[in-house]
């Protein structure tokens, strides 16, 4: 079976971006290619989640400038910067909340600008350097990638008891990052140190990125999983299923509020009733520290036709009302501890928050 | 448009049950004949909930006894009664955990047994005149729930603010009972009263009760409807939409433990957590006083394709393991009220549980 992955490049400034088609996702293993100058192709990936997860949007984006700045690799430096502010600006539109997203562009923006300063000691623009340069940022966006989730892995797989019931929501796994995971990097790294896990899975309404990601990732890496419905998640922690709850996150504030997935502030809420431990798993790109807390997190609202035409058939009457909410906002008292690549977040506070970007 | 009802019976004991097929709603409006002795037909309905809802279920079964009996309308006394009592056994096999069911045949039988006893003062065995009796029977089961959830109604649209909002589960309208419904005759009756209220309808997953038939009966009466994932209550809660949880039950038991459809505890424990009052509407047909508590209710456990393969496409990975009880238990600390066709019980305590058995 060939490598499968969410993101890769292929070839040089002039190549392509192939993106795994998770709308597609378990009964189909399909790429799309977007190549010669197609941000818009980029933009459609990212807005209707074939490609989704807060930190694999940042890495898509910014190879999405790549693809973007196709089109002037032989053009003059003001030609060259106009095209590049139109594809940041239009990248930024595809998606309202996960921070990553504004990171990852703003990370390739300086980037920009740090090549051109550069260049100016020597005589001429040229743009298919910085473009070529640009291409090395993004592949260096997606390489740290993979080290953080491996470090939030270890430093999380420390938090689960051996036999532990884990529950987690959506799909913070290798699909919605470079390959590792966020929340599911913990309970990968805690299975490979022998602690014998079981995973429930939210199935996550209304995308079911937790029926069709999530159990499948687990299963590709041998680890016991359940699929349980949402609602299902409050009995399954009075059972005593559950000793541990751990999810990503699309964007942290000051104070440790998180904004995740719809359904999650449900679940953070159940697992404070139950006295079961709540984590957040998420590199240090997910915080947003211009936000003192998270009622200034702008939530994203989709379409009706997700919750009503749920896959294939309709399931609600004609034209009926719909509320579709795409996050909720978790405040910080529910979540015991945020999982970072520099360490693990305990009590969640803004000074211990702070501290972390002093490091 | 001709009336669309729930259940109902056509002619006489050589009539016919009419169910309309809930599991097509709300694309198609379809009903099903069940009559000559297809007490199976009738099973099947209940099992794959084509009828759903508790009081329903319990009407449903009174006929399906009716119907059972076609067979054995010119039979001898041991034969009828072999056939009443096989019909009865099989009928109470449908579903486990719904306590109107047991309670619609245990009328049954005990109709059936007070009927032969007045013919014993007679000299011939009459098999139609006890069938007949027992249609006779059925249907003032049928009637007397038309009442109780007007009176439900009433009760709990008492407890209603002028303008709340309100969320329900699952779907405990016209369609789960005679016509009117328990926790939708509280919404409706508060309408009728003038009050300005707004229905949020969890979706309800696996089976979607709530996106295909609460939206559905909410517009009907011309009620403001919002449909809403699961996973969403807790977000419209917190956003300050919800003054009230109104839900229906499949059992109670002595000291108020509530079983209502999976997710109903969820529910309750939000609700609880965001100080908003949570009702629940039953008749007294729903109380199982020889429970002392919830623990003892047998909880269904169904098909894990009501999961994976939801929406007509596949959304889980072959095979994958998934958990599907299709009911929770709500403990009785966290129901502020159960209202009855008496009147409200509350607090909810065994007490005055008992109390309304003894008025």
């Amino acid at each position: 079976m060939r490598k499968i992955e969410t993101i890769h490049w292929v070839g040089e400034v002039d190549g392509q971006l192939r993106l795994l088609d998770q709308t597609l996702l378990p009964t189909v293993l399909e790429e799309r290619e977007y190549a010669d100058g197609d941000v818009e192709g980029v933009w459609e990936a990212i807005h209707s989640l074939r490609v989704r997860g807060a930190p694999a949007i940042g890495i898509a984006a910014a190879y999405g400038v790549c693809v973007g700045l196709q089109t002037v690799l032989e053009a003059d430096e003001e030609t060259f910067f106009i095209r590049l502010n139109e594809v940041l600006a239009y990248l930024s539109s595809s998606r309202p909340t996960a921070v990553n997203l504004f990171w990852a562009l703003d990370r390739m923006k300086a980037s920009a600008v740090e090549i051109r300063k550069q260049m100016r000691f020597s005589q001429s623009f040229d743009a298919r350097e910085i473009a070529f340069r640009l291409l090395e940022e993004a592949r260096q966006i997606h390489e740290d990638d993979r080290r953080i989730c491996h470090a939030i892995g270890t430093f999380g797989a420390e938090l689960l008891p051996d036999g532990a019931g884990v529950l987690t929501h959506c799909n913070a796994g290798g699909l919605a990052t470079s390959e590792y995971g966020t929340a599911l990097a913990v309970f990968a790294k805690a299975w490979e140190n022998g602690k014998k896990i079981h995973v429930y899975a939210d199935e996550t309404r209304p995308l079911l990125q937790g029926a069709r990601l999530t159990t499948w990732e687990m299963r590709q890496r041998g680890i016991p999983v359940t699929l349980i419905c949402d609602s299902m998640a409050a009995q399954v922690m009075r059972e005593g299923k559950i000793q541990a709850v751990v999810v990503g996150a699309d964007r942290i504030t000051a104070n440790g509020d998180t904004a995740n997935k719809i359904g999650t502030y449900s679940v953070a809420c159940l697992a404070h009733l139950h006295q079961i431990p709540f984590y957040v798993a998420a590199p240090k790109s997910t915080f947003d520290l211009t936000l003192p807390t998270g009622d200034l997190i702008p939530i994203e609202q989709r379409h009706p036709r997700e919750i009503t035409h749920g896959f294939g058939s309709q399931s609600a009457p004609d034209g009926i009302d719909v509320y579709n909410p795409a996050f909720d906002v978790t405040p910080a008292r529910y979540i015991r501890g945020i999982i970072t690549e520099k360490g693990v977040i305990s009590p969640v506070t803004e000074e211990n928050i702070r501290q972390l970007f002093l490091d």
